[in-house]
């Protein structure tokens, strides 16, 4: 039996034998399970959800000394950042205890009997309802805020899909002291049945995928692993819906103005916001499109040493280490490559270490491997001069999850067309700031065209990150007594939503 | 060069070379010129797009005699059923403009900027945009709702995406007529690229879902067909959306009571129902469960009366007339199952008949082909002795687009967790009604889990249906100017939407 271990990131010693890797036949019935919990999730309803989900954020708080500790000695993302994302994952469940208390999401619509052009046209309700057990798979860069809790979770709890969740190999003994935060929060709120159970090991992650009871995956994780899990998910005998977020060449744009007006101040965002978690973001911008002249050389030269002066840092596994040491080499000897700047070397001969490097290339390197994201502390400088160059360089970059644009009134000319073209291939645009740092709100999209994402038309941060767990039914002349609660003419307390009835959008309480 | 032949569905007789096969490079030629028709679309903002929409119902309309005569030649479907289908598409496109002036699908979404317990959040806006050129295949058993002009074109347009449009090979002259009207109604409302192409031939189709330019793919058609697609569409080095509508097994459940009250109306219903338009509607109830004993009898027998005095019908095309002929026999063959009552043999040698058919059916042999849809007219008789076996018959069953209860206040018992049940495996569920018969109305969905669909989540038919198109964008801190108009503070006139902001829904005018 192969056994998961939990490993110090700073020292790379193993410490302790977490688990076994879930078996076949142990991964069959964790999905039965779940099906039933699906189910007790739907009967729960919405109002049942939401005290289940603060009950969550609750014990999570409560186990807080012991969940940060972990995380921060399988991750070496140290205390504040640790404390500031198991805040964050606990402010996410008690958002989506507010979406779904909200009702909106159901998008419950009600046409009444009436007579149409085409004859006449039955009573119609329609509204969103659970896709059943979903299987998440957790990041390797945030083991609290996407991982066994997350953004994932906590949207399928709340729609009512009980969840799966494969553990990622950098952090097993955080993945089980959360998941029994989650459980004993449950288990407060009433609940019986397992709403998230974990799996371990690759090979159960790809079973987890193949499993006939599992309607849907999220996942957060490598373009590599995300793609060769998406043709498993769309090669199942029934395909199932895989949302991968896969990370971004994210690129940022200074726009002339903006570079004469505050470069050094853009170079010290720049470069803080890429070596962010040493480069570990799925958001770090690897790419920046200077002006060709002297504002843009200043901002170049203030970014060269601001990133000579950087230390090393502890990356999170040997294998995420190793590929970005790989990487960056293979970036820094490319045709058309020049090294600008390198951060200090790593303090100790121990440790998965990773060095931050700033880069300056020729455009046609984004034909090679420059066009792709490096995981880890790495920026390539580009130039373009003038409208027309900056037009053919946006063309060649993949789309991505953010664009980033910094640029005064005087550069409107320049960067309208510009964030045209951008918008047309992110999901998020951003303005004079750094794309690091994705808010949980109502307005978040955190998405994009592949190789972004495997779906361009969801998100796995904000309100809409629901939208991904359920389906559309419509009920056709059922009687009122048998409809579900919000699609009566007349709900009663506490299933008032916003629906559109009869083509009129209407608020509860303002009928 | 192969050749496209307009086909005659009475006589077999072939016609006209209608076109050539579009060859590769033709085709990616039209998928540029498609891009640029998608910017276009764009540009033209909500209000162009309702015009131009209403405009290509106005041509619809006006080449209505010709465009009927063609289908009905190409179709043998009848002039009353055709004309029904074209007023249906013009209805249908002025829908989809009244659902983009109404603007709610933007989901407009606004997040000022705030203090927070994480720190600071940026302003953040997000609206839905359109994913830019789309492929949609035409239907054979549809060629007027579900084909050139339909739900898919009609609400890609809507969305701001450029169609290409593969013809299906049962209707090309029809095809053809139709995108003239099309492009007759863009070129009235002012838009000078073809918004709506067509490709011929099925290299031409398998081309048009590799390449690159294209976005989504709408397809309405067999689940053999369908899935070959959806794994090109997931097969590309960047994936996109498939939206397969692949039919479906749609069962009736006839309830004691309903049984005993009404059962000789019921079986006259259900007669009708899976012998509407010669059987080849993908919502054509294809199994119907009836109580054992005497009421169940009553209706099985009234069922076979009525097939026995079924005509002969002319189906689509050869290759269906056969597939038909081939599968119906295979299913009155099977073990466990028999024949009750066929309709009358064809009334020539000529044209592609169909012989209605009813079986009765044992519950195992739904393990077997009658688990399957068979596109035409055939339904099976099941029986069910109590909740318990009709649980288990129901548990059998595929996922379908729709699932039919009829039933009395007197049968809850049974019928409640009959639905519940139902409703986590279809699209939509009709009480005592018939399945066949898809509103075009806010409330719709026409969808399901796969095999009904390759993507549980949206629908083909109904106001959601533009969801598809489009794709969130987020623009964090972006100065109003250079905002889409929607999501400024102040809209201008025209541009006012329901939103949510700062996590209330607002409706426009009611600020």
């Amino acid at each position: 039996m192969t056994v998961v271990t939990s490993h110090d990131a700073r020292s790379g010693a193993a410490l302790a034998e977490v688990a076994a890797e879930t078996s076949p036949d142990a991964l069959g019935a964790i999905c039965q399970q779940a099906a039933a919990a699906s189910a007790e999730l739907d009967e729960l309803g919405r109002h049942g959800r939401a005290v289940m989900l603060s009950a969550m954020a609750d014990a999570l708080e409560e186990w807080r000394p012991e969940i940060v500790g972990l995380a921060d000695r399988e991750s070496a993302l140290g205390e504040t950042r640790l404390n500031g994302e198991l805040t964050r994952t606990c402010l996410q469940l008690r958002f989506f205890a507010e979406v779904i208390t909200d009702g909106a999401y159901l998008e419950a619509t009600i046409d009444h009997a009436g007579d149409t052009a085409m004859g006449p046209r039955p009573d119609l309700r329609r509204m969103l309802r659970p896709l059943g057990p979903v299987g998440v798979f957790g990041a390797s860069n945030f083991p609290l805020a996407f991982s066994v809790p997350g953004g994932d979770t906590a949207s399928a709890l709340a729609a009512g899909c009980a969840v799966v969740a494969k553990v990622h190999d950098a952090h097993p003994a955080t993945s089980l002291c959360c998941a029994e935060a989650l459980a004993e929060g449950s288990r407060r709120a009433g609940v019986e049945l397992p709403v998230v159970s974990l799996v371990f090991g690759e090979p159960a992650g790809v079973a987890l995928v193949n499993d006939p009871a599992i309607q849907a995956i999220g996942f957060t994780g490598s373009l590599r692993g995300g793609r060769s899990l998406f043709d498993v998910a769309s090669s199942r005998p029934s395909p199932i819906p895989f949302y991968g977020e896969l990370g971004a060449l994210n690129a940022v744009l200074v726009a002339p103005a903006a570079a004469s007006l505050r470069g050094a101040e853009i170079a010290a965002g720049l470069a803080s916001s890429f070596n962010l978690g040493v480069g570990q973001f799925c958001t770090k911008p690897g790419i920046v499109l200077l002006p060709a002249g002297e504002a843009g050389d200043v901002v170049r030269d203030a970014l060269a040493a601001a990133v000579g002066g950087l230390p090393a840092g502890l990356m999170l596994t040997e294998r995420i280490a190793a590929a970005y040491a790989a990487g960056a080499s293979a970036l820094a000897s490319q045709q058309g490559v020049r090294v600008l700047a390198e951060g200090a070397a790593p303090g100790s001969s121990s440790g998965w270490w990773g060095v931050p490097m700033l880069l300056e290339a020729d455009p046609a390197a984004l034909d090679g491997a420059l066009g792709d994201e490096c995981f880890g502390p790495v920026l390539a400088v580009l130039r373009y001069d003038g409208g027309h160059e900056l037009g053919q360089l946006l063309s060649r970059l993949s789309p991505a999850l953010t664009a980033t644009v910094h640029a005064e009134e005087a550069d409107d000319d320049l960067v309208a067309p510009a964030l045209e073209q951008m918008s047309a291939r992110v999901g998020r645009v951003v303005w004079n700031g750094y794309p690091t740092g994705v808010a949980v709100a109502w307005a978040m999209h955190h998405g994009g065209p592949y190789p972004a994402t495997t779906d361009p038309l969801h998100t796995s941060v904000g309100a809409a990150a629901i939208r991904r767990w359920l389906r559309p039914v419509t009920y056709q002349s059922l009687p009122e007594r048998l409809l579900p609660a919000e699609l009566r003419d007349e709900p009663a307390a506490g299933h008032a939503v916003a629906r559109r009835v009869d083509g009129r959008l209407e608020l509860p309480g303002a009928s």
